[in-house]
């Protein structure tokens, strides 16, 4: 099994701004969006733009700047949806659970009891996406 | 709910030396160790040092570098156990699946098609865990 970067993978593409996301958050090292098909209300992807496949293949540098972005993201999806709680899930290579061969992050904010929705998940309402979207954005 | 961080947390216990654990890392911010009720053999966890409830009050030097030791068990558990992938996951506040508040994040090796150990998760054979932990600690 080959574990070289594919830059054809949709978070690349992203990255090029060949598909588009609704943005939340964007710095020099790091970009952060609401992932179209969502565990819950409220979930987001933080990635590093460096090409990093997954954990093992990213500079140190890289992935301490996604993680104070996941960070952030944490508290402003804490508040934008009034959650309870969030959860960080961080998938590598296929047998770990990841989907996209693109390192990231899931922001996952939680209400008591909520469960996040199970596999294969439905894409999500764009315009009720894009209001989410603008609510995290207040909140940063 | 109080969200104020709780000295008597068993990582607490383990970072003062109250209670024991196989250590498997360890720097001035952090600390890694098995879980003891593990989702797969080499399960560990990685801890700052700093008393953190969780991702919302942890200062972010702390948190960068927790992520670098994550980094670190991700390709060292990845090679003690020929695993296929790993799993980090990391939850704040009992909504989003926290048990133990201060702040960590869970470090599992999987192999394809190998599926976690369900909830709630037995203690693991000590002797057992102590081998395991000899493996990780010759991969760092």
């Amino acid at each position: 099994m080959s574990t070289a970067y594919d830059s054809n993978n949709i978070f690349a593409k992203i990255l090029r701004g060949e598909i588009p996301c609704f943005r939340l958050y964007e710095d020099e090292r790091t970009l952060a969006f609401m992932d179209i098909m969502p565990a819950t209300d409220g979930h987001c992807l933080v990635i590093p733009k460096t090409p990093a496949r997954n954990i093992f293949d990213c500079p140190a540098e890289d992935l301490a700047a996604v993680t104070a972005v996941v960070q952030k993201l944490a508290l402003a999806t804490r508040k934008a949806f009034s959650a309870d709680g969030v959860t960080i899930q961080q998938f590598n290579e296929a047998a770990g659970g990841q989907e996209v061969f693109h390192l990231h992050f899931h922001v996952i904010p939680r209400k008591e009891g909520e469960k996040l929705r199970p596999l294969p998940r439905s894409v999500a309402d764009m315009a009720e996406l894009g209001r989410q979207a603008d609510a995290i954005r207040a909140a940063l």
